[in-house]
């Protein structure tokens, strides 16, 4: 293969520093599409206060933040940038696509600037990362430090080595960098990259590299500084990596895994490396936000719809195999062996807010939720130092957070997540403001005409399902607030100034009128307990029950079951649950509890199988209380899971 | 490293051509050792003629023996050897391995021989076979196709290249050779190769390479050579062999894969690639048989327990994943994803007929009568021209034979099991004569005094329990029948000349006395239809039933469900099952059938999850009919379970 490197790039976009709006720190800001029908607030404009959230965020600001910027340095990560600017001899460290690793700790600790600009540690941190960065740069706008030094000539000849993915999470980290901060010294370094990428990968036609990345990733950042910068070629160039995906370019015989199997318009089904899939999903959506092709937009619900009536976990983990760590067969959903990586929660988060901000449509901030306060959460230890890559919904004891991976796609990923996590929170549309998640804190955004809105919230979801909002300011006309009402909520209520009913409606309750300071509005989301089934099609969950609170997935866990395995806990059809809340357990907790049977296996455990007339012994009782999946694995190990055997019993 | 190879070998095997006692043509001919307690009875000394398995033999001699060796031609693995010995022109093809497909269709081809000396065609194969193999063969004994002409400088440099797991194939087929033709072609040239391997790997302290081999088989072929030659050097390094394993010989950064963990008795559960570890167990066990060494057979039966009561399907598959085709934790086995295959099944029949002749136990009887029916028999279609590597016991119907495989192992394996079939069927100890599988056909054996025992057997088994042996020729003093109890039937019967009740005992059941021609022997097993349950630890099965009927398993096959999903069907717990014989279907086969009814899923299944007060509507009911698991995937493509949901309703 010949590389057709452009000594001279033809353009060279560079932005001088600038004061940012607070609404431009948005995660996704998107331009002026007519295909958003929701823009969301920036981070800074959401401030948590809440009793869920908000210590998380303190903790990940102050300790897993710069915890993880330490590992960055101890591993090498960094040093692989000076050895690319010349600046140490030593080897590459580590493996191939560990610049995207510094690059996600980046964006995280950007967005945690934005929500935090008085912690100047952090800020510290980030301005030595970011001039080392700009120092390992090539003049011609490449980097990627595993390809310099003795690899210069390796670069671009293997689809699967991750430059693309390690750019585009550079140009991610440089889109949080300059809209937290107003620096564009990450910026430019991007835009440089970004131009050399635009000059030299391309259709045939103009003479370029085609070329895609074996890993997506780039798309979507490619439309983030499409949306700083407005320069076109940026979002021509995502559409670009788009359209060819599925016309076999990266000549893999497994092209499945890399969803270059189909065209992206055609493929029906979630297939191969959920992470992957999910970046995939997230770029497609945006440029969808950007350019309004509806043929994008109807394969992207075709997909969805695939995933979440097939191919999801109840906590919203995705990928049900350790193979590849990949989506399964429909249906496929092992509960031990679940591979539910949380960088896959996380691009689901990502992906179901950006079809959240297309269409208004509370299915996708249900599904949004769902992974928020399971399937991700779960990857992060209540004292966060510790991470899971892999969340099983069930588990013989051995699966334990650790503090660092080999592959650390995940510890910034959830840092980075969690930083962002107030820019999830609400958007606007024309004249309304819409609600997707609830904690307590305060909102304050102006509205298109200029005019403000600020409010406060008062809750203590996910806990507790009563929701206060009171204005703080309003605009002298009309004004509507659309709250979310969760798929998972059967009968809410709503009041404003404890007076006017709302009559309920599925998805979004619109509460439109003339505001004032004092105004209060009240949600209440009933926090009923729900036993939930499974398709009769997953097999594992075949005559188990999970138990569900709120947006809350519950599991048993070892420590509360003096002496009895959990696996061997059954949960009795008639038996009546009750939520208790503990606040010394887990960093405070409302747990399930109820009287449940145990499952002797009478033939003893030497035997795998007997006949059905010598199965169970179910005279001995049990105390069962179940926890919050996301709060397992924090103490003792011992056996977890999520799906319950039932019993008439 | 270097390479030590020894120009002149030390000793050098040669035999002469001889005719070989049919008592020799066992499957195990085990030599003098007092740790065998059964000695198995020749290839040739049971000859079926029953309706199960004597029509399955007939196509394997007739149909899949000579269309795998078309396909040994057609896929480049015969120009392999013509390649290494200088005839013919080309790369060398396919997989590194793929000499020991070679070599295990000739052993299987060999057994055919032992039983049908009169099948000319096949004879004329295997012969060729063996001038090509011969041919190959370096003239200082090392034989291996892939490293000849250009990578005989890489010998002995990767220890996952399977340069020793296709020796021992080499072995066992010229063993089997030998025994059922009496040439010693092939046999000289394993000789040579063996005389090579003990001339130039070992200790250290011998000045000799220290090597294992990634992928087991060697010892248990070694031993075999030991059997024919009494060649003490080739026990002895079967023993260095399975003394070194888990010494860290290897350098594996994965050796529990390969068995390399820990030393084979010190380790207590089952790990890595099944197929591996099921080698190493038959070549473990092969050794005790002849050196007497208890803790070799203390560490079989740690791991048997552990195999049998924590890792093994229903069917007698072994391997839960599909990564590593593997064994996976304790109670992990998932059955859409069972990996299970046919060749640890094989592997598995192997081992506890060695465990069973080392102690007259019937629980290995037992295991290796539930993986032959089930876990190896599924994996060969009925007519005889397709196979499957992988067993699952669910499936939605994308699973499918196929005629041959890049890989493919299984298919000669299959062959192999086959035709050397009639060698499990019966053992003798010093004055009795055991029997631990049924099936019509005659049994000639001379006892250690020289006199003649022979009998007939009648029967249906595996679809009816009664078996009726009938005296031809006994010796004028007393002789002990051992008819093994499988340990399914709860109430077996035996009569004597239609008159002496023989009491019941587990196990083997002893009929002592002095016989005459024309006694008749009745066993009367029980052929009740269970239900069986798994552990609770096995969660897939939770709520879960098997169907089994004397030694076969049961699912049930979309072809027999019209319009009915057969993952939607429940099996009601007061059904009552009947057994109905339909000679016209899948060969001829006794189902089972009952009225169930339909889970149907209300709400739709665009749902994943319901609260359970919407889940199943059961009004409807459905006519079920459950085929043999092993005759699975003969008609239309459907989803199949073995696993059905129970329901009290």
């Amino acid at each position: 293969m010949t590389l057709q490197v452009l000594a001279n790039p033809g353009t060279s976009s560079t932005l001088a520093p600038k004061v940012i709006p607070a609404r431009s720190q948005a995660v996704v800001d998107i331009a002026s599409s007519s295909a958003a029908l929701l823009h969301p607030l920036g981070v800074s404009e959401v401030k948590l206060t809440d009793n869920f959230w908000a210590p998380r965020l303190k903790v990940n600001g102050t300790v897993s933040l710069p915890s993880q910027y330490r590992l960055l340095w101890d591993t090498g990560r960094i040093d692989n940038f000076l050895r690319a600017a010349g600046k140490k001899e030593c080897d590459f460290q580590g493996i191939y696509f560990n610049d995207s690793d510094v690059y996600k700790w980046l964006e995280a600790a950007s967005w945690e600037l934005a929500a935090h600009p008085e912690n100047d540690g952090l800020r510290n941190m980030v301005d030595e990362a970011c001039a080392i960065i700009e120092d390992a740069q090539d003049a011609n706008g490449y980097l990627n430090t595993y390809f310099s030094v003795d690899r210069v000539h390796e670069r671009w000849t293997d689809f699967n080595a991750h430059e693309m993915y390690c750019a585009g999470h550079l140009f991610q980290a440089a889109a949080a960098n300059y809209r937290s901060t107003g620096s564009t010294r990450l910026l430019n370094v991007a835009l440089r990259f970004a131009d050399y990428i635009c000059d030299n990968i391309g259709p045939a036609e103009q003479s370029k590299m085609v070329k895609l990345c074996g890993h997506e990733e780039i798309k979507m950042s490619l439309v983030e500084l499409y949306r700083i910068t407005d320069e076109k070629r940026y979002l021509d160039q995502a559409s670009f990596f788009l359209d060819r995906r599925g016309s076999n370019v990266l000549k893999s015989n497994n092209p499945a895994y890399f969803q270059d199997h189909q065209p992206y318009r055609e493929f029906t089904e979630a297939v191969g490396h959920a992470v992957r899939m999910m970046y995939l999903e997230c770029g497609a959506v945006d440029i969808y936000l950007e350019n309004g092709d509806e043929s994008i937009y109807q394969a992207a619900l075709k997909h969805w719809d695939n995933v979440v009536s097939k191919k999801m976990y109840i906590t919203g983990g995705l990928g049900a195999r350790h193979e590849g760590e990949s989506f399964g067969e429909n249906y496929e959903l092992p509960n031990d062996r679940a591979y539910a990586e949380t960088c896959a929660a996380i691009g689901s988060i990502m992906w179901n807010f950006r079809l959240l901000q297309a269409s208004g449509e509370s299915r996708f901030a249900d599904e949004m939720e769902r992974a928020l306060y399971n399937g991700f959460l779960s990857g992060y230890s209540l004292d966060g130092m510790e991470y899971f890559y892999v969340n099983p919904l069930s588990d013989d004891g051995a699966h334990r957070r650790q503090k660092w991976y080999g592959c650390a796609c995940c510890p910034p990923n959830v840092a980075r997540q969690l930083s962002s996590l107030p820019g999830y929170f609400a958007s606007t549309s024309s004249n309304a403001i819409w609600l997707h998640l609830y904690a307590s804190g305060n909102i304050s955004e102006s509205l298109s005409d200029g005019q403000i809105v600020a409010f406060t919230v008062a809750t203590d979801y996910p806990y507790d399902g009563r929701v206060l909002l009171t204005i703080i300011e309003a605009p002298e006309r009309l004004v509507s607030f659309k709250l979310r009402i969760p798929g998972w909520a059967s009968k809410s209520t709503i009041t404003v100034n404890g007076e006017t009913p709302v009559t309920e409606v599925p998805g979004y309750a619109d509460i439109t009128r003339k505001f004032e300071a004092g105004d209060t509005i009240v949600l209440d989301l009933p926090m009923e307990i729900r036993r939930v089934v499974s398709h009769p099609f997953v097999e594992t969950n075949n005559g188990r029950v999970a138990l569900v609170r709120g947006p809350l997935v519950y599991c048993i866990e070892q420590a509360d079951f003096n002496g009895v395995d959990v696996r061997s806990v059954a949960l009795p059809v008639s038996a009546t649950i009750s939520a208790v809340t503990d606040a010394s357990l887990l960093g405070g907790v409302t747990v399930l509890e109820c009287s449940a049977v145990v499952n002797d296996w009478n033939p003893g455990d030497g035997a795998l199988y007997a006949t059905e007339q010598v199965k169970f012994d179910q005279k001995k009782t049990v105390h069962l209380r179940a926890i919050p999946y996301y709060a397992w694995a924090n103490r003792e190990a011992g056996p977890m899971t999520v799906w319950i055997p039932e019993t008439n019993d």
